[in-house]
C-alpha cells in the first residue's frame, strides 16, 4: 500500500498544555489556586502549582527542530512549534504529517496527574474534571473525528477515579491515562483490591486503562554516570515490567474484559515476554498457584493488552506471534522518538519489506484503535478525505520545514549534563 | 539434526558447593575463619561465613525434583540431587542430559562474590584464589573436555581483580563471573575508569566477562505484593539494561576486544533491543555526543556480546536478526529453568520448527561456545564420544527419574510467602 493511501490513528502523541487552559473551568472559590505558567529569569516559561515547579523541557517538544536542538534544558512555548499547544496549528500538522486521528496524553501533571493530587480532595477533584473538560470538549471537542478523547485519573482513590471514569464516559470518552506503577507513586499496588472500583468502571464503560512508558514516575538508569543514551534506549522495553505485573495479577482474573494499552511500550520484544510467561506457567504455576481456567498467559495477554510502536520493524515482521489484533501506531508527536511529518513513508517502508497484507495494514494503521478506543472518526469524516494524501493536500502550503526554535545554545556536554541532573540519577 | 546426534555445551549450569571446597586451600592463618557449611534446628544447610548466613534455597537445587517441590524454602545437600555438588555425580547428570561440557557459576559467593569482599583484603585475595583454584584444577580438572572453567573476581579492585584474571589464563581459564551492574554493588559504574585494569585483562587474556542475570543484587520486582511469577517472568530480560549501560559507555570503545557473555538472559528481545539503539543514536547522538567511529550499535553489540538462551523459540527464530556467531545455548542444571535431562529433545524439536540448517546448530550448540571462551574439548574428547547419543550410552543406568526429595512439605502459600520474605520486596 502506498503511503498516500494509509489512514492513519496515532495512539500515543502529546500535549504541551497552553496557559489558558484552567480558564473559567475551575469553581471561583479555586480560581486563583490554579496552575499557571510563568516565565523565569532564563527565559523558559514553567507551571507553578503550589510550591510545585514543572519546567517544559526540550525533548518534549522538538517537533519540526534540527537534532542539535534536543536534550532537557527548559525552554518557553515561543521555541516549539505551535502546534504542541494550540489546537489549530496541531490539526495542520496532524494532516501535514498525514494523521487522521490522534490520542493526546497529557504534560506538566504527569501521566498519571500525580500533580493534582493535593490534600485538599475538593480541589484536586475540580482539577481533573476541569482539565478533562478542557482535553474533551476544547482540545479534542474543536475538531470532531480527529481526535481519541482521553482522561486524567483521580489518582488518590481507586473509587473517586470509577466516578470520573463513568462521568467522562458519558461524554464519549474511552481512555483513561493511568501509572504503570501505582506502588512506586506511593499508592496501593495492582494486586490489592483498592482498585476495584476503578477496574470495575472501566469494564462497564469500555475505558481503556492507557499506561505510557515512565508513568511510574521512575526511570530504569543503571548508575547516576550512564550516558543519557542508556535511558533513551531502555525507555520503551521497561513497560513490560508493567505487563507482567497485571498479566500474573488478580485483576484480570476478576475483570475478564478490562483494556489496558503499553503506551509507547514497543513491540518487538514481545513474542519473546509472551514466550516467556508461558514458559514461566509451565514451570512454576504448580506451586505459585497460578490458574487462568484453562488458558495460557499469552491468550490472556492478547484479551487484555494492545501493544504500541512508533517505529519498530520487529514488531511488524513478528505481527502474527504479538497477535495483528494487538498492536497500534503511534506517532509520539511532538517528541523525540516522532518520525513526524514522514512517518507515512516510513511505515510503506516497513510494510512493503514485510509483505504486509493490506487488511492487516488497515487493522495496524486505524482498525485496532477505532475498535479498542471505542472511537469512529468516520462518523465526522469520509473515508477518502482520511487518507495520507487527502490530509496533505487540505493543508497544502503548510510549512513543516526543519527550523532551529531555541534561543539558548548550549554546547553538548551542557546538554548531557543538564539531562542527567534533571533525572536525578541513582542506581536503579 | 536428530537430537542423539547433537553436541552440547552449556555456557550456564550452577556448582552448588561441597562442604569441603575449602580445605586445604587457605593459608593456615586464615583456615579458621574459612566458610563452612552449618546444619540448622529446621535441618537446612547453611554457609556460615563471619556475620554473614546463605542459605541453600530450593529453586537453586530442583534439577530431577517434581515441581511441587519448587519454591525457595531453604535446604539440605540431603535433600537435592548428588550432581548438584559431587563432581562425579555432576558428570554423569550431564552425559545423562546429553551435555558435553559445562561452565558453573558460583552460588553462595553470589555471581559477584560480594561475599569475600571482606575488611581485611590479604584474607578476601586468599578466598578468591581458594575458590578459583577449587573450581578450575578440582571442579573442572577432575574432568578434563567437560567443563569451561570460570574464575570468581576480586570485585572490590579492578587492578586486584585484573591480576587475578591474569594467574587464572594462565592455568587456561578464560571466564570472568562479574555483575552486571557495578554501581548498584556500591562500586564504580561501568563508566568510570575504575575497571580499565580489569579491561585491560581481559582483552589481552582473551577472557570473556560473563555477566549472569541477578548478579547486581537487584531484582526487578513492581511491587512488594507482586507475585512470584512476575519477577520470575522479569529476570532475564531485565539484563537489557546492562546491555545498554555497557553498550553505550566508554568501555566498549576504548576496549575495542572485549567480550561480554549475557548469561541467562534469553535472546528473543535482542532484535527489538539492537533496533532500538539503532534508532536512538540516529534520534540523539547528536546531542548526546556517541561516536562508534562510523559503526552502528547493533555492530558494536555483535562485536562484543554473547547472548545465551535456555529455552527460546523466538530467538532461534530470528537468529539471524541477532547474530548466528553470538548465540550460545544454556542448560541451566540444577536450577528451575533447566530443560535437564530432556533439552535435547527440546532442542531437537526448536531446531526444527525453524529449519535450522546443521552448520547453525552447530555454532549455536557448541561451536560459538568453544570460540567465544577459547575452549576445546576435542582435545581430550573425540568428537564421537561427544553427541548426545554417545554421552547417555555412555551413562547408561544412570537414574533420572524424577524423585521427590523435599522432607519439609509446605502449603502452596507457605511457599510463595517464603518466596515473598526471601526477596524483601520493595518498589523496584
Amino acid at each position: 500500500m502506498k503511503a498516500e493511501d494509509l489512514i492513519l490513528i496515532s495512539v500515543d502523541d502529546h500535549v504541551i498544555e497552553p496557559p489558558d487552559l484552567f480558564d473559567g473551568r475551575l469553581p471561583s472559590r479555586f480560581a486563583d489556586r490554579a496552575p499557571r505558567i510563568e516565565r523565569g529569569a532564563d527565559g523558559a516559561d514553567f507551571w507553578k502549582f503550589g510550591n510545585a515547579i514543572v519546567p517544559n523541557v526540550a525533548l518534549n517538544a522538538i517537533a519540526g527542530r534540527p537534532k542539535e536542538e534536543y536534550g532537557i534544558e527548559p525552554q518557553s512555548l515561543d521555541e516549539v512549534r505551535p502546534g504542541c499547544f494550540n489546537i489549530h496549528e496541531r490539526v495542520k500538522d496532524m494532516s501535514a504529517g498525514g494523521m487522521l486521528a490522534s490520542m493526546c496524553f497529557p504534560s506538566f501533571p504527569g501521566f498519571a496527574a500525580r500533580l493534582f493530587a493535593t490534600e485538599d480532595e475538593e480541589f484536586s477533584m475540580a482539577l481533573v474534571r476541569a482539565y478533562n473538560d478542557w482535553h474533551i470538549d476544547e482540545w479534542c471537542g474543536s475538531y470532531p473525528g480527529r481526535f481519541i478523547p482521553m482522561a486524567l485519573p483521580m489518582i488518590w482513590d481507586g473509587a473517586r477515579c470509577a466516578e470520573e471514569v463513568r462521568r467522562v464516559a458519558a461524554k464519549g470518552c474511552h481512555s483513561l491515562t493511568f501509572t504503570e506503577n501505582p506502588a512506586a507513586l506511593g499508592y496501593p499496588s495492582f494486586h490489592s483490591d483498592f482498585w476495584d472500583p476503578l477496574w470495575t468502571a472501566c469494564s462497564d464503560t469500555d475505558t481503556v486503562l492507557s499506561i505510557h512508558l515512565g508513568s511510574s514516575g521512575k526511570m530504569l538508569i543503571p548508575a547516576p554516570d550512564s550516558p543519557p543514551d542508556v535511558m533513551i534506549t531502555l525507555q520503551p522495553m521497561n513497560i513490560c515490567s508493567a505487563a507482567a505485573d497485571l498479566l500474573w495479577s488478580r485483576v484480570l482474573k476478576k475483570f475478564p474484559s478490562l483494556k489496558i494499552a503499553l503506551s509507547e511500550g514497543g513491540t518487538g520484544w514481545i513474542p519473546y515476554f509472551i514466550e516467556r510467561c508461558d514458559r514461566t506457567f509451565e514451570m512454576h504455576a504448580g506451586w505459585t498457584g497460578q490458574d487462568f481456567g484453562g488458558k495460557l498467559p499469552s491468550e490472556v495477554f492478547r484479551e487484555h493488552f494492545l501493544t504500541c510502536f512508533i517505529s519498530d520493524s520487529t514488531g511488524v515482521a513478528l505481527r502474527h506471534e504479538i497477535g495483528v489484533d494487538n498492536i497500534c501506531w503511534e506517532c509520539d508527536y511532538p517528541h523525540s522518538d516522532s518520525m513526524w511529518p514522514s512517518a507515512p513513508e516510513q511505515l510503506e517502508g516497513v510494510f512493503s519489506r514485510y509483505s504486509v497484507p493490506d487488511d492487516e495494514i488497515a487493522k495496524i494503521t486505524h482498525e485496532n484503535a477505532m475498535r479498542w478506543y471505542s472511537f469512529d472518526p468516520f462518523a465526522s469524516i469520509s473515508r477518502s478525505s482520511a487518507t495520507v494524501g487527502a490530509l496533505r493536500a487540505s493543508v497544502a502550503g503548510h510549512d513543516v520545514s526543519v527550523q532551529a526554535r531555541s534561543r539558548t545554545t548550549l554546547s553538548q556536554e551542557e546538554r548531557v549534563e543538564r539531562f542527567n541532573s534533571f533525572f536525578q540519577k541513582a542506581p536503579a
